[in-house]
């Protein structure tokens, strides 16, 4: 039985969600769990791969189980077995041709930016000391939507062929001093938000002075602003047709 | 020259705010970070002590700094010296006649709930995993409303005289699974916030069928509900006049 399930996870202390060979994942908690409770060796496919360090809060996964399991129980059962920072829900039985990953037809990620030192913020959003100009920032933020080529915003280590990505909304919205920058695609490539954000800032703060639309047509990396941090990150959710 | 200044914390590692003997508290790291910033010891005052645990969004409080000291050079040595988990903002000279204490108007507490585990909540809510009707929580939080006796709901370990607080709002709102009691008033008693909610919590899941307002008629303390954790409270802000 294909089963469908939602992950909302803390990242601060994981090398990102895919199995690596020296360090804590995602995925391997999650593997490790659902093997200790359903008692059989267990493969969880994630809607895709989040970075170290970057915080999920509807990731997407999918995982065969026993046909005679109690979706209910599992959850409950994982959600027991697995650590403080890693939770499982919205359970649900799919059809064996859903697959988490090549199914999902949006996904959704969050930047949070505070522009003082913020406690109850700390390890979840980026703490920026200068002044940037937000109105600029929102000037050039519609350059991102549609169909691009974002080779630009594509970190050297990523393997990903097609860099074209179709953004279907970018807005940044702010409440009692924190930034919040949400970006909804049809599939991101590597680092790509996280080079994005950078780039508004740098824009921002006038460090950088060409406007968006020309950095994403030039497809070269050396006008991009740096990665932001990893903490301010959250993959929000992951969309698919049929699944709520 | 007398400062106020808001003070932003996660309590999660503090016996709360005021100093203890053997352990760590948000005022004495304040005391100290300013005593180094200043070289002269400093005594901080605040609006209110926090219990261990209990977060602060907008604490208020006061110290007496050297007349020719820079106040936003000294914002920043000062919560470059705290650690991470506190923070000092908002920084403004005051009247002698100023006290953080004394000339607060009102305080505003938040209490988040969720009905789920949440590891981006964790530390910051309260995990319920019970079913809660929210319409008869609802219902029984207007009799919170104006100038009451809270004696039922004073924790045994207070030492205050008067317990009647003028309750100036009391509200739950409802967000992507995540309640938020706000609560404001011109003063609390101790643990008085975390004793509505275990009592709110009580009524809504049926272990208590006595409305509020004959709870708090009573004044007896055996008929409220459990205390609950200090982690899904908030210190959200004090209010003073001519004080932003």
């Amino acid at each position: 039985m294909r089963c469908f399930c939602r992950v909302e996870y803390d990242g601060t202390a994981y090398a990102g969600w895919q199995i690596q060979d020296n360090d804590k994942s995602i995925q391997s908690e999650l593997e490790s769990a659902f093997t200790i409770v359903v008692r059989r060796p267990c493969k969880v496919v994630g809607a895709g791969r989040t970075d170290a360090g970057v915080h999920g809060r509807g990731q997407g996964m999918h995982i065969d189980l026993p046909g005679d399991i109690d979706l209910r129980k599992c959850k409950s059962s994982v959600n027991a077995v697995l650590p403080d920072d890693i939770a499982v829900f919205d359970f649900q039985k799919v059809d064996d041709s859903f697959h988490a990953r090549f199914s999902a037809i949006e996904r959704c990620y969050k930047y949070y930016i505070v522009s003082r030192k913020m406690p109850l913020w700390q390890g979840r959003a980026l703490p920026v000391a200068f002044q940037i100009d937000w109105k600029l920032v929102n000037e050039n933020i519609p350059f991102l939507l549609g169909r691009h080529d974002f080779g630009a915003f594509c970190s050297s280590g990523s393997s990903a062929g097609s860099k074209v990505c179709d953004i279907r909304h970018a807005g940044l919205e702010e409440e009692n001093g924190i930034h919040t920058f949400t970006i909804k695609a049809d599939r991101f490539i590597y680092k790509m938000v996280r080079s994005i954000v950078g780039t508004l800032i740098d824009i921002g703060r006038g460090r950088i002075t060409e406007p968006l639309d020309k950095i994403i047509d030039s497809r070269d990396r050396t006008l991009v602003g740096d990665t932001v941090s990893a903490c301010g990150l959250v993959l929000e959710y992951v969309a698919y047709s049929g699944v709520k």
